[in-house]
């Protein structure tokens, strides 16, 4: 039965040591992928080493607005019985990115689906924030203008309380000092906020504290640099 | 400034191949661990080669009833300057497991904090049931008797469909087929229903499919293996 590997793909430049041995060498031998981007996605398979030249390996790009391309590329491989490689354009296909359809469409068409690991920003920032790992929550994008964020990070941290969970967000790189900022000014003081930075890379900065402790000693981040949010505050503190 | 390692432990029996180098080295050269499990640690860090004798090396375990033990060796390795390894019974530290407690005080401590790749049967089995990778909530165990279970999964059901989140949860193996029976119990035929057993290990199963598919082609699940589940109904469908 023809496989469809998921294979996670570095979270940082150069951090191609954040995959397993076992990860690589899967790449290396496939010939048919399945990418979130093409440009990206070749330059993971050179880096990767893999085994074929890339002009002969077959690179389909799913496209949001026509997602039939990709669709047909799956069936096609599974007729032939072919096993296919599943990319993101960084992390994990099918976390926080539009991979999942083609897992849907792998489990109807009944190929087996084989999920290999790797970094995921989202999972390594909930290990690195010590809220709640026993029940958490990934939200995706919050929104992008101040007073509707201030709203939603203050829903947040209700949800956080009431439930007893971790909520985990992400943002464009761009607006991370915005989301702090918002964030000092949304929050009470005894919740804790962690931003993770550059995860697996060269300037990786996690920091996770109450709001309190934000304020008493304030930093300057990253503008540059992916990162993801994390909110948590235990009921009663 | 010391560090804190959060070194994740392989999944499945034999699958150390699921540990990118770079984790196995970190583990490899420390010789100070806080673990969920000292037998269970010792076992991984002789499987990964540490460096010295294993008698040598200090492993202190997580008690969930009097953490101020890890909490005083956190300290006092700070204190010397040592960097510790944070090890889980199986799969990340941090999630899923009593080790977040233990990067809590690190970061207090202003320990740096370094997260390391490695598997994750939650976030492995997120991506691959090819439900809602965007949005997405765990929640630990659910309740173990038959008729709040059944509560429990309709409760995940609605919350799956009204705020459009993959529903995420575990259960001791031996609870498995219990699971799935209740699950096609309780669920709607156009639900989907994922169960991912013995992730990344010789007898990996992962099934993802509707309520009404499980039904029509009937499985038999492994009654030892441990599990993850996920739920997930797209409104309107």
């Amino acid at each position: 039965m023809p496989v469809l590997y998921l294979i996670p793909v570095p979270v940082a430049d150069d951090a191609l040591h954040t995959l397993p041995a076992r990860t690589i060498e899967i790449a290396q031998h496939l010939d048919t992928f399945i990418v979130e981007r093409a440009k990206t996605a070749r330059h993971f398979l050179k880096a990767a080493g893999i085994k074929r030249p890339l002009p002969e390996v077959e690179v389909t790009e799913i496209d949001d607005k026509d997602p039939i391309v990709a669709s047909r590329a799956l069936q096609s491989a599974f007729r032939s019985g072919k096993d296919v490689g599943l990319l993101s354009e960084a992390g994990c296909p099918g976390v926080a990115d539009p991979g999942a359809l083609v897992v849907e469409q792998a489990h109807q068409l009944g190929m087996r689906v084989q999920p290999l690991t790797g970094p995921s920003s989202i999972l390594l920032a909930l290990m690195a924030a010590g809220m709640n790992g026993q029940q958490f929550v990934f939200h995706g994008y919050l929104s992008p203008k101040r007073p509707e964020l201030l709203r939603d990070l203050r829903r947040l941290e209700q949800a956080a309380e009431r439930l007893d969970q971790t909520q985990i967000f992400i943002e464009t790189p761009y607006r991370s000092k915005m989301v702090l900022e918002v964030a000092l000014d949304a929050l009470q003081p005894g919740t804790k906020f962690c931003i993770a930075q550059d995860i697996t890379g060269a300037n990786e900065m996690i920091r996770s504290l109450t709001i309190a402790q934000w304020k008493a000693n304030p930093v300057s981040i990253q503008e540059k640099a992916p990162a993801v949010f994390l909110i948590y505050k235990k009921s009663g503190r």
